[in-house]
């Protein structure tokens, strides 16, 4: 075992930049997120990549006692199967390759995890194209937010749980002289402590973000010494299979078992996440994915992260310019066709309409701006293929398409664009139904996918209580808000934070309340039926490890 | 409400020289150990004010809507009960005073909080004799563990609470302007974070340390801005009380609501503890008490810390000088008659018997040693009642009795000896008993109480085998060893750190390992099944809060 800190020193100017960023929660990130910053071929060679992994065998992992092959992954651009094939292992195999790999990176030292860590997101930064690539033909997503939500975005989140890992695992010294004066003599103990790695870590991965909800987790949990097994979705392996091909590769040019990492692939017919899960040797679970799932995971007795399902609300009080924040929402909502986890789902108005700084506009008025700035949106076709990208799921898509008999008024339908590049992609355009507020049964559920409920309400006060009541019963990841009023915001920031619900205000331009930049915003609090975990605060790698001290007299 | 910040400011030195020990785990106490250290006319004025209260109405509580009044806690040193009455409250009641409460004390600053707290640390400080009168005669603790234990010790614990609260509330900035470049602009957000109580706090405590154990979560809960209810073990109230009382004092003198604490009471014949941690207002659970009941809280849809049982080995290797190292032992053992969560109850020796400088002493000798030890302890009228104090519970005293007839060779059994200021006194010595390593359904659980097992096993490695199972399969809060060979010492602390226990080694004289010190030892580790919690890592207090951030434009 290389044991050296040739690595830590390497990448120290990085963990001291980023360790201040957490501190000053200040915008960092090492990694750019612009694909132009690259290689110039960069782009031209993921392409090759890809075309070359189709169809056939993943062999780049580092793992053995493999049963055969098995892969379903299906291009929602394409719409036909990549044909990718994966090792395939028992549950048994995957814990007992993990258990003499997690021996041996428990006695690791905190700096050597460290500097081999980001010594992976470096290379892992060299493959953020092909990342890009295998994340497009398996999510869904556009080519754009394929590269950065996958490339750069969950590279910084890595980051971020492995510089929060190195805060949390120097906090407490590893030795200290403890002299307590006890009148006529000391009493002297000479102290040592350790962080203790709990056990092997599952990590279970959804098939929209397959790598930036992956790898929270993932570095977390390697960062404070435990091995990992990574059970990514049936239906979206190939972008994380090269983020763990790449931790392989720097484990074993560092004298690290690559069994510290591994991959296990299942198909939806055979799953394998819950065998693992329930198994004594797996210590810590994260998940991402659908409520249901997520409850079982949380009931286990074991360490638990979860990020599951939530209801996200715009409240629409008053605002400067209605145009600007329309088209906002609209590009919100679109966006990977609301298969984000943060994207908005109900639009709370006022049944007098919305203020601006040119007077009242009435509430039938605002939800047909929501519906043209929607059309103008995705029908347009510099800025509509790129922003929708296509849909996942088969069940979201038809879920979409029925949208028109949910209930209320059917102000703009679902609709298919034209994609010139991918001319069988799965698209869907956002659908914008208007209801009453006592139509609850309709909007207090997730309806995960591109459609928009705009509820007409009593006033700020009923948007306000209704946004609360939802959040408390379904949870929610965020929250935006218009209002030009000071005393609005307060009251709005109050109600949905005391629920445990951050809130973005006035988000125009540039700024989304789909994104969660790292070392900054937490993702989830954590706080809400929305999930337990917040990446990244200190609980989400302190949890991971034990502190122990032994004392010696003499 | 008073929001200055006078309080923190007078106790900012307190403050910052308990973060500095905290984080060099040196020693550190603002709380003298010593009796002496305090007013002469303070044991004398505490005598007074235990008669005073016994067989009357606990009155000094600030809580109103209470419907009666109950008592019944027995003195253990008179064997007769102590007729100390308290406010009966239906757990609605506590419940609906806690809410508002809550809301106020989460919305104070955290320095407000923290100056508060610590003012009521210092006036607790001032009551520090009748805490021990109060526990002395509950608990059966004798006066000097008493006094120190619920009263400088305890206030360490919380102190240290609230100090590892205050590190980690300021952790994550009030406020940042998040300036991203865009290329051609940039994309500015106004943030901001808060620190969200996650609601009402029951704190269980326990019939042996109804203070050194409740501090630690109640202080924790309400630097957090969680309003807290203690809810005593119904056999020992009064030294608590005591503490729920002069926070109510500060709070009342501070325009807090005294309801952010307060104490509600039951019987055993009619507990309300379940009716409260099932109550869904309640969101964090603290307990210290049996395993049963701690696994029953652990599986609530809580935020849970226990303490329950465990069983703490001593593996007896190698020594200097042995006789030292039994008189150790027979302290640690006879302390509060083994009542103590950290009484060494297994003691592992090799068959071939004890290496010592003067040679080898044989496995017979040693436990003939471990006998006289304690004899010469007990018997000695100056240190024996000092150290034994009294029973606690009859059941403990039952059980002690038949110790003889548990199974294996009774080497030294128990016996009542006189404490000449309470004759009535519930005295046990401990009992020891030689067991085979077969025997392990006899020392394979926790007999609580002044029961010392010595098993004979076939050498070092089987010991550390056999302690290793034990804490794996019941937990343990600490294990003492004794070794003169240093690889022994790597592989005793290596064994027993993974399964995430800390080992004392080779204590002697004035160290033992019964004893943590707040700023420096973790009291639990919360990795085996002795419970769940640690006294005070950074989860201790950050899993009472969760940090929600907003982000404005423009």
């Amino acid at each position: 075992m290389n044991t050296s800190n040739t690595l830590f020193e390497k990448h120290r100017a990085t963990l001291d930049a980023a360790l201040a960023a957490l501190s000053a929660r200040t915008y960092y990130s090492p990694y750019p997120e612009s694909p132009r910053a690259y290689a110039e071929d960069a782009d031209a060679k993921a392409k090759a990549w890809i075309s070359a992994v189709m169809n056939n065998n993943y062999t780049a992992l580092d793992q053995t006692g493999a049963n055969g092959w098995l892969g379903e992954e299906v291009s929602p651009f394409l719409q036909t199967g990549i044909g990718v094939q994966y090792p395939n292992f028992a549950p048994e195999a995957l814990i007992a390759n993990a258990i003499p790999a997690q021996t041996a990176w428990g006695k690791t030292s905190v700096e050597f995890r460290t500097g081999v860590l980001i010594e992976a997101l470096e290379n892992i930064k060299n493959r953020f194209f092909d990342i890009a690539y295998a994340t497009m033909h398996t999510t869904g997503q556009a080519y754009m937010m394929s590269f950065q939500a996958s490339g750069p975005h969950a590279n910084d989140r890595a980051l971020e749980a492995v510089v929060m890992g190195y805060k949390e695992l120097t906090s407490v010294p590893s030795h200290a002289e403890w002299v307590k004066n006890m009148g006529k003599f000391d009493l002297t103990m000479h102290k040592t402590w350790k962080p203790i790695a709990k056990g092997i870590s599952l990590v279970i991965g959804c098939s929209t973000f397959p790598v930036w909800n992956t790898v929270p987790g993932l570095f977390a949990s390697l960062i404070t010494g435990n091995a990992c097994i990574v059970k990514p979705h049936p239906k979206a392996i190939l972008a994380i299979a090269i983020v763990v091909e790449e931790l392989q590769k720097v484990f074993a040019s560092n004298g690290v078992l690559v069994q510290t990492v591994q991959m296990g692939v299942d198909t939806l017919d055979k799953p394998i996440t819950k065998i693992l899960a329930e198994h004594p040797a797996v210590k810590l679970v994260d998940f991402t994915g659908g409520s249901e799932f997520g409850n079982y995971i949380e009931q286990l007795p074991k360490t638990t992260f979860t990020e599951k399902a939530g209801v996200n609300s715009i409240i629409l009080d008053s605002v400067k310019d209605l145009k600007s924040v329309l088209g906002n929402i609209a590009f919100s909502a679109s966006l990977y066709s609301g298969q984000m986890c943060t994207a908005p789902q109900n639009i709370f108005v006022s049944k007098d309409g919305v203020q601006t700084a040119e007077g009242l506009v009435s509430y039938d008025e605002v939800v047909k701006g929501i519906a043209a700035a929607i059309t103008g949106l995705v029908d347009n076709p510099k800025a509509g293929p790129g922003t929708l990208g296509a849909i996942q799921a088969e069940l979201t898509y038809n879920r979409i398409k029925e949208a028109k008999n949910l209930g209320g008024e059917l102000i703009l339908d679902t609709k298919a664009i034209v994609n010139e590049e991918f001319k069988d992609a799965r698209i869907a355009t956002p659908a914008v139904i208007s209801l009453e507020k006592s139509q609850s049964e309709v909007y207090n559920k997730e309806c995960f996918g591109p459609i928009l409920f705009v509820i007409k309400t009593d006033g700020l006060a009923d948007s306000l209580q209704l946004a609360e009541a939802l959040v408390k019963e379904k949870g929610a990841l965020t929250c935006g808000a218009y209002t030009s009023s000071e005393e609005n915001r307060a009251l709005i920031a109050d109600t949905m934070n005391n629920a445990f619900v951050p809130v973005s205000f006035n988000f125009t331009g540039a700024g989304f309340i789909n994104s969660h930049a790292a070392f900054s915003d937490f993702h989830l609090t954590g706080g809400n039926p929305a999930g337990n975990a917040s990446f990244a605060n200190s609980e989400f790698v302190s949890k991971r490890f034990v502190w122990v001290g032994n004392r010696l007299m003499d």
